[in-house]
């Protein structure tokens, strides 16, 4: 056992981190709901929408303030401060991308939402649902094979968004001719994309967590 | 008190670190002057004003450097290596992205400077100033509500810039139809944007510096 | 001599990461030489190389993956942990960039690569070629001089694509008169200058290692 998981593993752990990240990537699901019923809105509607999703954005900016603000408090953390501090941003990184992308669509008045977009943000969906359900199991880590199991799957849907991601955009080069339609829509794939990257640094900070406590 | 600061608080300050951020501070307010006149200036003009700003860029980056060296070899620091470090970055960051728009601007042949991007880099220069004032303000540490209203004002200009951006864009989106200029000038708003996002990381270590140390 | 480094003076020293090092830098002097031959080829051939290229991308992620658990496990690194931390993720950046180019010059179903491409894949080389021996230098430290040397090359290479990347640029401004075009070249060329910039962070952690073990 190395020195320092001694002295921690002799010391009481604190546990509101988990709590937070509880309540970050609950109001990521929320997000990712609103973001699916922007797309499927009237562009009249949508402005509303964009707005309670940044208002999700602004709360998980709040929680993200306090973990790193108790990092600064706290001498014992449940696991290494520096993966608490990766995980925070990465979820943090996650919902300004999804906030980004919504604010985008509406500010660049897109009119019809893609269905290789769609698909995108399905993708995203689901692996922010697992990232939650990480986030959940790594409290106790005593089902570490179920944890893997949510991790394996965050990892498959980065792929799986990788792959739609390519192809909405080889798509979009082939059949959009009006060059700035090109570069808007452009513009908020890569930030859908890289919501779901950002998804899956926050499961490699859980499977180094899993790693050190298993 | 945590032990670590316990340490430091027994141990002598180095003062020297204090003394390089007040001069890539002052660069980058010089910096944002000549880019002020850039934008001002005849095209035929330009190309001169632009090579003193990236003497300006290069003489920060040899700050940064100093900074980073100092920091390996000293054990005794102001405050947190991490903090020193961060603070270091964010600054020669302001100076790329700034450094980079200007050179873009004459790359790409501009002819006008349009009013969405004067405005911009007038936010710019305010939050510049305000970064220098507080880099000078932490050095003692003696007037913490003081240091505290410069550090908001810093924050108050990162939303300002935001809120410009999205106008900028969409503005140019709506009226701009040649799209290879719709290219060019998002480019360059891109990066005086993100030139202000890293001010505000300037002003969120110098921020932590205070908590830690009020 | 500070505490931490007499501490390691005394201690053991792990030689795997060099080896790690030396592969994944022999990947990325091979994935140039393909991303060269897929340039050079005719479309129909392109594909399968993009393919080869892919394999040592995942290859050198492998690598990477070993060095962090590694670094997880290891009490003993030959330098800072943090800067092997960095060093593998420079290098690991600079294979997905490279990667990511190849992809999308397939992708994108790019007709011929222009004349600034291929200078800007022969200027990576010749960087990645440096790295891979900056890497064998750095094991034993005995020949300073010559690992100071090939630094300040890998240097030299990034000033020297920095100049190519923006002549390029702007020369697709000037010439291209498809705005698609421009916007799928752009991207591949910013690929490329970002692979170079990586090779440089790698070459500053070396230059990091020198100066505190010189």
């Amino acid at each position: 056992m190395r020195f320092d998981r001694l002295i921690k593993a002799l010391l009481p752990r604190d546990d509101t981190f988990f709590t937070h990240f509880e309540k970050s990537t609950q109001y990521l699901i929320d997000a990712c709901g609103l973001l699916r019923r922007l797309a499927d809105s009237k562009p009249q509607d949508r402005p509303a929408i964009a707005d309670q999703i940044h208002d999700l954005e602004h709360k998980c900016d709040m929680v993200t303030h306090q973990v790193f603000a108790s990092l600064n408090a706290t001498f014992v953390t449940p696991f290494d401060r520096e993966d608490v501090h990766v995980l925070a941003s990465a979820l943090d990184d996650v919902m300004d991308y999804l906030d980004g992308s919504a604010g985008r669509f509406v500010l660049y008045k897109i009119k019809d939402c893609p269905k290789d977009m769609l698909n995108l943000i399905e993708i995203l969906t689901s692996s922010v649902k697992e990232i939650h359900k990480g986030v959940v199991l790594v409290r106790d880590l005593d089902r570490p094979e179920m944890l893997q199991e949510t991790l394996k799957k965050v990892n498959e849907y980065e792929n799986k968004a990788d792959a739609a991601f390519e192809q909405a955009i080889a798509d979009l080069f082939e059949n959009e001719k009006d060059p700035i339609q090109v570069i808007k829509l452009k513009e908020i794939y890569v930030g859908l994309e890289t919501a779901t990257d950002k998804c899956e640094d926050a499961a490699n900070v859980l499977e180094s967590i899993l790693i050190k406590h298993a």
